[in-house]
């Protein structure tokens, strides 16, 4: 079987060989529209205004910009301007930075004639890269899953928890916690997913229901307030979770109210993984939950919400008027509560001696 | 000062002797309206129809639609029929059946003549014994703020998270949970209040971040994923929620996610406090967690969201299509989480000795 059907690609190259798609993720739940990218104002643009979103994404469309760029005009200033000009749209994505320092070094030794033609090369390599290593994510992932299948006789399907959208839609391709439900699904282990709607941003409801619906796997999306209630009554069998910064100690920054599920599959013996690549893990915090800095965000996010009008229109809402509110984007779960960490290399425990074990080079380089 | 215009009456005889003024709780908080109800009918609608909300508001309104059938008729076939017609409105609702009980075993013995203004005077009675029961919680609660706001050397205000509703809206005045706080804003103690949005239903948002508007109480609204973040950070005090059902072991039952509060309050040391008044006590259930039953109630309120549009007007949006959503609408926290039982006699611990201690009678009467 053809397993990569089960997931899709969020940024390819047409077959003009030139011109860049992604999937505008602005748009999503509620239109899916593939969107072409035809300049590097078309790419800054993308990811500026979030057409893509997620960390591995930003990086290998940040790439393709700046082949797109040299298409246009091959010079040492383009190449330069185009740095610049995309470092700009999101200048704390690590891995867009990461990209473009890595396409810079690359095309600037070449002749001009040939530097479009590398960049291109180059930015595919960065995305088929990532989709490889949520790939390997995915079988370490899968493999936990598909033995709670056996651990529970076949009876019935794997019940996951996971909350906000880990999925291919924050990757280039299978995503990180969503990778092993993927795969289980696409061999035939039975699974049900619990989506947390992910208040203020509801990742969960708009974009991780979505991917469960275009790859078919039963899923019930809920209010992030259900989760503990579903654990404390054996409806959830494991948690799986993405990461947007690990800690060196294993404390994990995630999305806002990762850290109560967290305590709530502690209380109640479910088990809870979080799954991310290797460049995910921070090894210069050594303490994630005193020294992660948490991101507040605009107050417009709680209270607005965007949904579709009887008519069919899509519309913003105000939910809360005349109310202050306050909006931190994430937090840090203590690496106590976290079961494992998954990476493409393997299992690991959220520690420091975990982390060590599963990067030895890293420990070495300390 | 008059400490009662930082509370407000949600049920109230108008100057007619007659008519009975509520607030339209559903059109919170995008309209502010009054309703006058003038006959049995009307009464039943605001019941049914849920303009009016919370255990004790019900019976209140239930007695009054009594008192307003009798005024139209006081045969003995209509204390049959309103009884009938009220107690169908909400046939879970515990309040309403025992207001109803009592209405008709004080009414059917006196002469035709006398039944609507026993009635009234009746229904009057039972509002002020909710009024003064909350206001004896929030004396207690009072206490603890106080102790609170001392303990921090009175050097900022105390930080107080709160889940859904349990202020006056809940009840005939004061609410059980927010009683204190009106209580030590009115007092001069500052407090701000953390007001947990409580999806699905936004009761938080709606009608908690509404009652802090309209007695000028210093709040912000939260997702309801933030709150484990700010314990986690220092910046809770306490947290004091409601509860619709507290076991005899002290396990309580209050709206989904209070539970996940609890976890990070226990998780990071800061007390938590359910108020509740002697009613909410259900002496029957040994075990709350095991079983007291959870109500599944519709999808449609995880998946459409009401809010204004930008010309003004409001809206039902749907945030979910396509995608099943699942429901439950209350969690049950274990005693174990809980600082503190905060009741009209006191404060106690949230376990069978806690209970016993601090209402003999019950001990003795088992």
């Amino acid at each position: 079987m053809d397993e990569s059907r089960f997931t899709r690609r969020t940024v390819w190259l047409e077959a003009d060989g030139r011109t860049v798609g992604i999937l505008d993720q602005t748009r999503l739940p509620f239109e899916t529209v593939d969107v072409r990218l035809t300049s590097l104002s078309d790419a800054e643009t993308a990811i500026r205004d979030m057409l893509v979103r997620g960390a591995p994404l930003i990086g290998a469309v940040g790439a393709y910009g700046m082949a797109l760029a040299l298409a246009e005009d091959p010079s040492d200033a383009m190449i330069a301007t185009a740095y610049d000009r995309l470092f700009a749209t999101r200048p704390t994505a690590i891995n867009l930075r990461w990209a473009l320092d890595d396409l810079r070094e690359r095309v600037a030794p070449l002749p001009e004639a040939a530097r479009a033609d590398a960049a291109y090369a180059r930015a595919r390599e960065i995305s088929d890269e990532d989709v490889a290593i949520n790939r390997a994510i995915g079988e370490n992932a899968f493999r936990l899953i598909e033995a709670r299948y056996e651990a529970i006789g076949r009876s019935r399907p794997v019940e996951i928890l996971t909350h906000c959208n880990a999925g291919f839609l924050a990757t280039v391709g299978w995503g990180t916690a969503l990778a092993g439900i993927f795969l289980a699904h696409a061999r035939g282990i039975p699974v049900h997913v619990w989506v947390d709607e992910t208040r203020p941003r509801s990742q969960g409801a708009y974009l991780t229901a979505w991917e469960m619906r275009w790859a078919g796997v039963p899923h019930t999306v809920i209010a992030d307030n259900a989760g503990g209630h579903l654990m404390q009554h054996g409806r959830v069998d494991m948690c799986i979770v993405g990461t947007d910064r690990v800690a060196a100690n294993g404390d994990v920054c995630n999305k806002i109210g990762t850290y109560l599920k967290a305590l709530a599959a502690h209380d109640n013996g479910v088990p809870f993984y979080v799954a991310l690549p290797y460049p995910t893990i921070d090894w210069r915090i050594a303490d994630g939950v005193r020294d992660i800095p948490i991101e507040e965000r605009s107050a417009t996010e709680v209270t607005v919400v965007r949904g579709r009008l009887p008519d069919g229109g899509i519309a913003d809402v105000t939910v809360i008027e005349d109310s202050p509110a306050a909006n931190p984007a994430f937090d840090v779960t203590p690496g106590r509560l976290v079961t494992g960490l998954i990476t493409e290399r393997g299992v690991c425990a959220a520690s420091a001696e975990g982390l060590r074990g599963l990067y030895p080079e890293r420990a070495a380089a300390e």
